[in-house]
């Protein structure tokens, strides 16, 4: 089952293709009355939406970011080994970095920062290197607060793919990689439902017709899991807030001009184009 | 004049030291809504708030932040000289540090970190190192894109008082401070007039009786309408974002059952109180 932000905040459900309104049919204005209503619902009551909502082509909608307003982005900087390597054989691209993840800690991305498939990346500072990352997000459903490993999986709303644009260089992560557009969810949240593993999920980015990045989630190093216990020992999590796990190997440059494809099994596919800012 | 939220969100103006309830006589229940109640007020009009209103006494009143949900909260790393020497000279608490704000960039602060004075800061992880940042702080009321520092201050809502409480270790920078209560806001938001010039401000921390920072904004690096001009270049600001421009040098650690005494010449002054989480 799949939420979706479409037509500039209006909420909705994917069923076989199509978009039901919720937001018309059953008063849904925010990111957290979704999850109330889908609250305890069963996929017959879920279905039934189909009777009374006004149904749209997944084509014919402007396609937002499934959560429009993050209280926070949360990101986990090197959590796949071969991304690791690659920026320890990239020193000019990528500077020093720490290789454990506790000793590097998570970082934050500017909620300003977020948009979704169809409103594009509108790239800044053309002659810096700037590069794409996929990654497996996390969208937190209860506020979480010092939550065990074991019981984390029930505080996820779902999922969802995540594009972390970033400018290489020496500021701080947490501005090189906050411009506006420069984190990307969609095309909808997958809604967190027991048979998901978010540990293996394939992700795939194309940029144009070139493949790129190209991994299962199976290789990060720290699991979902593992994120949500150790960020919630730093800080509480509050519905809607999400958790990017890190980006794996085949990171590169984009330029205006540029289609990214981004797909991840469970979680469907989006292309977003770049242009110039 | 100054805008104050106390009692869990109720929004008013302290005027002559008493506080007048605009959220109940005036319908102000949002930062945005205190921004647009203002906006052309005259001094006059201000003042006539006192007959309608209820008033409060400052000391019966729970105080919380200004701006109870700032969308972000940017922070300048290195922007006084002589916090700058401190930090080289005491490696082994802060690591290798950049030198040049350019370099080093703007980062982020989890807003869910926000507090205001009464809340408190319950500290974490007691066996690490932990420190008081005084700080001046820069609350934006308009969009701000691409700003020039020439007109910068016109995008200013006002100005606060600001305890950035960091972690000392080797996380990022936007995590060792967004835990819970790691960010105070206080005591009132002082709204930006003309006759106030944010650098000559007189900054001061005692940690109990013991004076540990004290200096004034004239000593900033990179000045508020620089930072405006920096930050507005790389993402937009938003009404309600709060830019804290970097604290001066006499950083040092906080323990539980301390009380750090801020304050700072126009903005008031605030006593906190330090608990173990």
């Amino acid at each position: 089952m799949k939420l979706i932000n479409f037509n500039n905040n209006i909420f909705g459900l994917v069923l076989d293709d199509k978009i039901y309104d919720l937001t018309h049919a059953q008063q849904v204005h925010t990111f957290t009355d979704a999850l109330h209503w889908l609250q305890g619902k069963d996929e017959q009551q879920i279905q039934s939406i189909k009777a009374s909502a006004q149904s749209f082509e997944l084509k014919d909608v402007q396609i937002n970011s499934p959560v429009p307003h993050p209280g926070k982005v949360v990101a986990a900087p090197i959590n796949y080994k071969a991304h690791i390597e690659e920026m320890k054989n990239n020193g000019q691209a990528f500077g020093h970095i720490l290789t454990d993840i506790r000793q590097a800690g998570l970082f934050l991305k500017a909620s300003s920062s977020v948009v979704g498939l169809s409103q594009g990346i509108a790239q800044r500072f053309l002659d810096r290197r700037t590069d794409h990352e996929i990654e497996l997000c996390v969208v937190i459903g209860k506020l979480c607060d010092h939550v065990k490993k074991e019981e984390a999986l029930s505080y996820v709303a779902g999922y969802c793919l995540g594009l972390d644009i970033t400018i290489r260089g020496t500021e701080d992560r947490s501005f090189r990689k906050s411009l506006d557009s420069y984190t990307v969810f969609g095309p909808w949240m997958t809604i967190n439902h027991p048979q998901f593993d978010p540990q293996n999920i394939d992700l795939e980015l194309k940029v144009n017709e070139e493949l790129r990045q190209q991994t299962s989630t199976q290789d990060m190093v720290m699991s979902v899991v593992e994120l949500i216990e150790y960020a919630s020992s730093f800080y509480t999590l509050y519905p809607g807030d999400v958790i990017m796990t890190g980006t794996p190997q085949g990171v590169g440059p984009i330029r205006p001009g540029d289609t990214l494809h981004a797909k991840g099994s469970g979680l469907g596919q989006m292309s977003v184009k770049v242009r110039a800012a």
